[in-house]
């Protein structure tokens, strides 16, 4: 059995000083011009991405303790893609990153058990590199408990990770998630006497229950069941926050999406701990800011560099107690 | 611009004379005996997989319109499965079928645009074969509209499909989707005076107003965004295709699952259009029933045929007005 993924990333976040995790979501236009591929057969495209990660890779892993992989925009290439993704995922751990696989799959059980086979669990396959695989994965819990729970097994048995939907970045999730219920459920002990409240609470009092267990729940007093939560009114977030008090959150929309290191304090706990707040497209593409490349040079790196510094110090606050 | 998805699955429905689908579902330890790879290498694995799948395509085509491909039990095998998955979809479309990519990806707008675009969209790339893309995929529409309009755009300029997450077969889906609720969204004429209701037909709801623009709705008076909705008690089942009179039904729950033809009605429109019925396990898998096998010999492929003809036959009746 694997140390705890939340007793490794929470001392992670403390060698690396920041709750900070870089997100890699690769667009071939987006990529500096100096690695865009020179014809338009998929075996280019693919390598121009990977060459991409790889070099975002070598300058933010000094600087956070964690990637998160974004698998869609690697299926933009089909299989040979999702093979990227596998070795992109291996390039992070050689260079001393956890890795979040940002798939959000979310299926009835019979199928969940396949995509966590190829997600999350130990390969079973002799020619498979167990180092290609994340140290946890992002998840759509919709379908309920069988969709999720085949990937609780194996964070329970590897030391791996999950984090749920709960509260997703784009507004225009909030016709889904602000939908407002009366609720009678088996977790909820005040059942259909709680007031009428939103869907998105109704998704984490699922997911606090999910990560529930003793055998589930780290030395750092977190569980291996985490919650996405992007972080919206601070009341609203808070309220979430101590409803879930061992869930530990991935926070998506800093930076390109709007979010600023002080509207994410509410999704931390009040003594600086339970998140980890993500920035992608700020910090992939700071070579594509024109402010920035006259302050740090046409050097695609080190503007990547720079912006992750920035965005490193920026939330490195949120680790103290408010 | 290509023909209406909607007008063309009508055709092969007709041609065929039945709404039946296969879920191709491949889980290699139960494939047949002299499929089994002979060895632990990934390869050899992926290999088996394909060449069931092959076989399995080779005796339904003739008698079904179409195949739902399910990419979770291809990306068990990582890349080089998700590789398989594609050369699959154009042995199918070789075949003559229609394919239905169960893919069920949801994620927020600027990230479903990069799931569209390898899973649906015209290959951008020179050496990508077109027929290697699905004709329609599944999809979750729980991140809300954003989620799902870059595949409904594609949709509707190439003639493709999309069926969004209703009503999913599995009971474990019921502590999401018969969460409870009072609605008012502006797509609800009766707002918050409607009486509380359960997610699953909020969900329909959004689903309904998603695909009700003229120019998605095909010659047949189908939408091309169509919608999973398992067959539960038929009155809640009626209520969702009164609901949503132009959205085509991808029926899921067939056999394995327990369903039989009758609890299908419901999904069909009054004129015997609208749905199709899927089965997986029970057609594919044929050849590990003891009684088939005593029936049909132990030829893997004439069980799977038989199976086959008996659920087509079974779910025709459903195509006459009731």
């Amino acid at each position: 059995m694997g140390e705890h993924f939340s007793d490794r990333l929470t001392r992670a976040i403390q060698e690396r000083g920041t709750p900070a995790i870089v997100g890699l979501d690769p667009v071939l236009e987006s990529l500096p011009a100096a690695l865009q591929p020179r014809d338009r057969r998929l075996a280019s495209a693919v390598a121009a991405v990977e060459t991409f990660c790889r070099g975002v890779i070598d300058v933010v892993a000094p600087l956070v303790p964690a990637v998160k992989i974004n698998a869609g925009f690697f299926e933009a290439f089909y299989g040979e893609g999702l093979s990227a993704y596998y070795r992109v995922v291996a390039y992070a751990h050689a260079r001393g990153l956890l890795v979040i696989g940002d798939i959000k799959r979310g299926d009835i059980g019979s199928t969940a058990k396949l995509y966590a086979r190829g997600h999350l669990d130990q390969p079973a396959l002799d020619d498979v590199d167990p180092a290609s695989i994340p140290d946890a994965v992002t998840l759509a819990g919709y379908l309920g408990e069988n969709a999720v729970r085949p990937f609780i097994d194996i964070a329970r048995k590897l030391g791996k990770g999950l984090y749920v939907l709960v509260r997703p970045s784009d507004p225009g999730a909030d016709e889904v998630h602000e939908f407002a219920g009366r609720v009678g459920t088996a977790h909820q002990p005040d059942g259909g006497q709680c007031p009428p409240y939103a869907f998105y609470r109704h998704m984490g009092d699922l997911v606090r229950h999910w990560g529930a267990g003793p055998d589930l729940i780290g030395e750092c007093g977190l569980s291996c069941v985490g919650a996405v939560v992007a972080p919206k009114d601070g009341a609203s977030t808070a309220a979430l926050r101590a409803m879930m008090p061992r869930t530990p959150f991935l926070v998506p929309g800093y930076g390109a999406q709007g979010a600023r290191a002080e509207s994410c304090r509410p999704c931390f706990r009040a003594d600086g701990t339970g998140a980890v707040v993500n920035a992608s497209r700020s910090v992939i593409y700071a070579f594509n800011d024109a402010q920035r490349v006259e302050r740090h040079g046409a050097d695609w790196q080190a503007c990547v560099a720079a912006a992750c510094r920035e965005f490193a110090g920026d939330v490195a606050g949120l680790m103290r107690p408010a």
